[in-house]
């Protein structure tokens, strides 16, 4: 049976590991009850040992000396929460060569350094959960990894930031431009001092590779993934998309064609009777199809104390049950690669396309876009003109599937047109047949 | 590291035996790059090893003798998905007793006789998985045991049944009425002929006695879950709860208040802006609140061969992976009750109500009815009454929460009334805080 109480080691004790010790500490004999053996927090360190965080610890919990929890021999997990590259790839490389097992939050270091953590937990026969990676309060990474391990996925779709679908829903509601979305989200706790992180569609990024690894056994390639965020997108484009019938989400997409795999970043129109549509402020939802299960939405919070505290533990949990049962089980939370996919080269990727040109309202202008678009074999779906009193008008259109790399030739010779005021906005569309 | 491989025996070759032996067939070598190790289909059993089920099956597979698999000691996993209570419990136990383990899709089975089996499982030392028995596309069982373990569930709202809210979306989206829907419905085969478990309740009844027991270790209790169904919701109610910013829907609920759990299934009124009233057709969907990881909801498929054999296949993965790693894991696998908790009794409950009353159009009814929902500590919250033509007309309101003991004198009052024509009709609302 193994031991009887399984330890854990929290490095970093901000939010989420304040999060993670309140409910290890909290609901204690709740977890024993439901699982048979008790999961006991042993130590916590943090360079601060002082601040307050609202939770009482047993006197010599908190230590500020990480090797007091590598090197003992009591801890069976260590769980890091100090997020970036360094030291936190050092703290879990030491862990599991000492044959622990690791538990991390840090989307940043496995989408970067993914491959190396996984190839030394598996040649210490150890495991990494990385739950609380992705979306905390959604257990994506399970329902991958287990509940879809017969299936074969065809795509994922993800709203997983909270920041941006907060910004954009702001601004879809209420009609305001973007920075005074950014200045809101900002002063409710939900964007940082520099928001570009999130804004700009990195931490979408960080979150895509992980799921494009684990779905598709793609290497982490992170520096790879085409990434667009939401600083561009107007009122006047969420107007348009309205009009349209559709909505405005920055999206991170990971597809299967054939053998290769598309995975991007960028806002992106959906139809507004979509489920994913209506996923509103700072919540996170994920849509995946697979072929047996078929299409399934996950929704929940993004991120937070709790939530992905929640996530933590849920690994904690699942490793502890591991350990336990005396179980060799742990090969298979590893990240098994698959040498046959590669990532689709962006340029490569079909889409669909909304166009807006500030046009000179001439006769022979239209004809003339049109013209470029159909000699780089791009297809008008719908167009709307709008107004005819000033010198540049809207024209907006929807395009049929086009390859990315015509598209940007197209736009390229349509924005050296006399007759184009300024440069044409792009966003790419999803889920028609078109 | 125990077995080399994992060897299956399906009994019950009808839809979901034949997508499970699909994905098995099918995605063998996906699946063992996944975990590490084969999974082997090795045998079948049917009554009828005849009928062409358009698959494939290596010779001598399929046969109609139960014992040759139960008693086939290289078996490890039986998979019983015959449905109905006998022999269908007898089959499970006898494998139990071998030492196998079982995956069942068989949610009346485990909503009558789930605790004789999981004690059998217990003592046997063997799992039982039934991710397949609780709306199939959704691994909701896997979340909650796992995701969750760490969690405390507040409630959970679940459209579980696809027959009823697809003939309610077919209501709502065309005004037209429960025959023609429900007729529509079994032209697809998204209804039996005989319709009475899917509308009546009964089926989402079985579900939630499941996720009762499993989200607050209440014992089995399906005969004690109130159970109201679909077919007495009419064009004018939908209409109605439309102009007070409402769906309704078929909405199997678990809740804790206190050492109490309330199970309950009845068409339950939603705000048409939640994410889960816009849940539409077969598809289920299953909210749930918890205290750490907060709300969340989880779509898909609810029924078919294909996610219904995926979520069959996931628990045999799971399982595989326990047997092969050489794990105890196996009683965490099993369904903890909780002594502490009991289900709350209906009369008991607090809800809030649409009521339709049919009131002859004179003065003074009004105020005759208000006074019966008043001297029973009911009060109303907005009502509407429509046109003043005919000699009865329809007057609705929408109460506050009430005690549902105090509704139903309320309304042995109010339908005693002279002035009263028809029997009142109510619907329970959920989703606000009233």
């Amino acid at each position: 049976m193994g031991k009887s109480s399984i330890n854990v080691g929290i490095i970093g004790f901000g939010t989420v590991g304040t999060g993670t010790a309140r409910i290890l500490l909290n609901n204690r004999s709740e977890i024993e009850r439901r699982i048979g053996f008790p999961v006991v927090l042993k130590r916590i360190a943090d360079i601060n040992v002082r601040a307050d965080r609202g939770i009482g610890l047993p006197g010599g919990m908190l230590v500020s000396d990480v090797s007091l929890l590598i090197n003992d021999p009591e801890i069976d997990i260590i769980v890091e929460l100090i997020g970036g590259i360094h030291p936190a790839k050092e703290f879990i490389l030491s862990a599991l060569k000492k044959g622990k097992h690791a538990v991390t939050a840090n989307k940043a270091l496995l989408a970067t350094e993914g491959s190396a953590l996984f190839e030394a937990a598996k040649k210490n026969n150890v495991s990494i959960g990385f739950e609380a990676a992705v979306a905390g309060g959604i257990p994506i990474i399970k329902v991958v990894r287990e509940s879809l391990a017969g299936d074969r996925i065809k795509s994922v779709y993800g709203i997983i930031n909270g920041t941006s679908n907060y910004i954009l829903t702001k601004m879809t509601d209420e009609g305001v431009d973007f920075g005074i979305a950014l200045k809101e989200a900002q002063s409710l706790g939900y964007a940082e001092a520099d928001p570009a992180f999130d804004i700009e569609g990195i931490d979408s990024a960080h979150k895509i590779a992980i799921l494009a690894s684990l779905c598709y056994g793609l290497p982490f390639s992170f520096k790879k993934i085409y990434t667009q965020g939401i600083t561009a997108i107007t009122p006047a484009d969420i107007q348009f998309a309205t009009e349209f019938g559709y909505k405005i989400k920055l999206l991170a997409i990971a597809k299967q064609s054939g053998k290769e795999v598309e995975v991007r970043v960028h806002p992106t129109m959906l139809p507004r009777e979509y489920l994913i549509s209506n996923v509103n402020g700072v919540r996170n939802a994920i849509y995946l199809e697979s072929d047996s299960a078929g299409p399934a939405l996950y929704y929940g919070s993004g991120a937070g104390e709790m939530p992905t505290g929640n996530a933590v533990v849920s690994d904690i949990i699942d490793i502890a049950r591991d350990i336990r049962g005396g179980s060799q089980r742990i090969t298979g939370l590893g990240m098994p690669q698959n040498p046959g996919v590669k990532m689709k080269k962006m340029e490569d990727v079909l889409t669909s396309y909304y166009l807006r040109l500030s046009a000179l309202d001439k006769p022979g202008v239209l004809s003339k876009i049109s013209g470029i678009l159909g000699k780089h074999n791009i297809s008008i779906k719908s167009m709307i003109q709008k107004g005819r009193d000033r010198k540049a008008v809207p024209v907006v259109m929807m395009t049929h599937k086009a390859r990315e790399k015509d598209m940007a030739k197209a736009l390229r010779e349509i924005n050296r047109l006399p007759s184009v005021a300024k440069k044409t906005v792009y966003i790419r569309v999803e889920g028609e047949e078109n």
